[in-house]
């Protein structure tokens, strides 16, 4: 076996089309996505779950040999990826809410809803009640069906449960979550979602124990990696929401934002000014906001799945952004109350169809920029010696399948470090034979 | 084992929500569907392939038992259906077309795609040269994909080959994958799907060519049970669809339509003249079409899949049928060239929020009134004694989670007469517990 050849653990051959999204650093994050570095012919191998080469097969299989116990897959001719990241979740949660669905398409009104105890205070209630097993099997159901469908790194937010004891207890599980899981978990904390009953006519008063109690409680314990708000008309103010992100920052939280998701509210000119790690949502962006976020360099994460789940049409101004140099990124919001999906893949679709992204965009925007947004670039988001293996091995042998062929599920093997975590049969189909 | 009781060979008990869609003759069909006609707490008993009883689990065990290798399927207290029903697909093809969807979203118009060897004549190329048996290995691909979504019964059109030989190779397809897969397929002539190179100088020849020539052929060797055209300004006139139309139902076809799906172009009207099966797409529909839809008791196959593919956000009015009285159904136009998908799911979702129907509405018009819309309802579409037993065992427990909860597959386990083929692990999430 000393054939000079270095052994590794797992060895993925003859794949068609490998995208790599490898380039320059900070190359790819920007403008349109012009390519996808991909390599024909290729293969990867890695060792301890890194990756240790990449490249064509000749030049891959020339260096690296199997080493004893090691898995080699065969992509058979057809396109990987790197695992998909999702950059904007609520995945914790403690029931879903199709009744309010339900309620909305029949024509009742937001406020209706809320009357009839609905909205995002009766996910507040329900996961005040909840114990923590309880959200743990929610939140792990919820991330094996993300992985299924090839997700393999979700950042998680708390945010329903607005109290401090709620918001431990949530985060609590997202960490738990984060060492259970085979799916990263990059955690956040969203105290700042929407203020909660007893705080609703003290608003302020919300404001100051987010910052002054909850954001010191999360932190002593390292239970968060971002803080985002909720800024919108009606729910967090601009200088509230600064109050919140600040306070934050100042204990080492990087600010993230829900931002003009209804109403132009100035969101993406604040994270602009605080250099956020992204700005999310933006369907209501100004123009103004897409100049601050391109010259700020922050991300944006698109939530297409929000608004078609909604029923509406005007979807974020995904080309504009692109055109403007914002860096894009896609997200599945996936939450009970706007956006019930774990699917990375009919947001890849939506982005294409409704937001117009060619699908060398929307797969950028669904890899290393969302990982650029979870500022986790330098781990996962691209095929790289150094990175971690995440990888999936698609149905399809032209990345172009990947939003065209929508509804279904076209990830075939999904790796997380290293490890086969999803290994599916073909539900069939015409990319599936 | 005499008890009394009568030995049946699949007994499906404790369904939290047996949705039967049962109901008075043609009373579940047009205007909304007020209600699913649900059983709560319910069972089904079937004896070769057939339902025998349907009735709360009491009602059923009491006067049912299993008999000799019989199946007993647990339905876990969650949500059962009908087997899904298709009405409107063309799924018999050689090749997927990717290269064309991401060329419309890079702004190519469809005349630059028609000139780079794109559109419909791409596929009519690929149909053409390709086998009996390169044809079969694809259909049977798609409909395991469709059956893993909940399709048990799915109408298919020829229409890309364009020929007398190749209409007859592609119906003798589609009638190989009747006798071969276990969904059952309904076969549609559309020979009028376009005009083929060879006849666009002489249109009316083509017209002729159909009605005199293909039509005969198709019929003596009983290949098909419904003949569709594609009515369109600049594809097949008014006049021209009566002609094919009526040559076909004189022979036993019956007609389908393809109609005002880019301009109203009178094609709802002649589907009301005629008595059509079905009216299907309907995005530019005028009032008038739909009034006389309503009146003749057309059910209208709506397609919102087709248009989020092509990226549009003008949806069919399907408020206004509901409301005006047209029975509506659903289906995914699985094709290659503007709606890639097997799922059915998927439609029902978007249904729910681009259309605007209730998630009962949709359920509906995905069963029942799909089956009508194939003139099928006799056998398939609800869930009644004497019905073929096909059936979804879901993974939620509320039908309002099938539309909401989207972009993943609910379907745990699918029936078709009688038999399990297919059931699936759940890929984890909220519902999947």
């Amino acid at each position: 076996m000393g054939d000079g050849r270095q052994p590794v653990d797992l060895i993925v051959m003859n794949v068609g089309e490998l995208l790599t999204l490898d380039g320059p650093p900070g190359g790819r994050v920007g403008k349109a996505a012009r390519d996808l570095s991909i390599i024909r012919g290729g293969a990867i191998a890695c060792r301890e779950g890194r990756i240790v080469a990449v490249g064509t097969e000749r030049e891959v299989i020339g260096d690296h040999r199997a080493g004893r116990d090691a898995v080699v897959l065969d992509a058979r001719g057809s396109t990987v990826s790197p695992g998909l990241v999702d950059p904007h979740t609520h995945a914790v949660f403690a029931r879903t809410r199709e009744d309010e669905f339900a309620m909305r398409i029949e024509g009742r009104s937001y406020e209706e809803i809320a009357e009839a105890g609905g909205g995002i205070r009766s996910s507040v209630r329900y996961v005040r009640a909840a114990t923590e097993d309880e959200l743990l099997n929610v939140g792990s159901a919820t991330l094996d069906r993300m992985m299924a469908h090839g997700t393999t790194t979700a950042e998680v937010k708390s945010g329903y449960g607005l109290s401090l004891d709620a918001e431990i207890k949530t985060l609590k599980v997202i960490a738990e979550l984060g060492e259970s899981h085979a799916i990263d978990v990059v955690p956040t904390f969203l105290g700042a979602h929407e203020f909660p009953d007893e705080w609703r006519d003290d608003r302020d008063g919300y404001v100051s124990h987010v910052a002054d109690q909850m954001i010191p409680a999360v932190t002593s314990r390292r239970l968060a990696r971002f803080c985002d708000v909720f800024c919108e008309e009606g729910v967090f103010t601009v200088e509230q929401s600064r109050k919140v992100l600040e306070a934050g920052r100042a204990r080492g939280l990087a600010p993230k934002i829900h931002a003009d998701e209804l109403h132009p509210s100035g969101g993406a000119e604040l994270a602009a000014e605080l250099g956020a790690a992204s700005a999310d949502h933006l369907v209501c962006v100004s123009e103004r906001g897409i100049r601050a976020l391109a010259a700020a360099g922050v991300p944006a994460v698109l939530l297409p799945g929000t608004t078609l789940s909604l029923g509406k049409t005007d979807f974020a101004p995904a080309r504009t952004m692109i055109e403007l140099g914002v860096p894009v990124a896609l997200a599945t919001d996936c939450n009970p109350g706007s956006s019930m999906t774990e699917s990375m893949q009919i947001i890849i679709s939506l982005a294409s169809m409704m937001l117009r992204m060619t699908p060398a965009e929307a797969i950028t925007a669904a890899t290393v920029n969302a990982a650029v947004a979870v500022g986790a670039a330098d781990e996962v988001g691209s095929i790289a010696p150094g990175k971690l293996c995440d990888l999936v091995i698609w149905e399809v042998d032209d990345h172009r399948a990947i939003p065209y062929h929508y509804g279904v599920n076209l990830a075939r093997t999904v790796v997380k470090r290293g490890r086969v975590v999803v290994d599916r049969e073909s539900d069939g189909g015409p990319d599936g034979r």
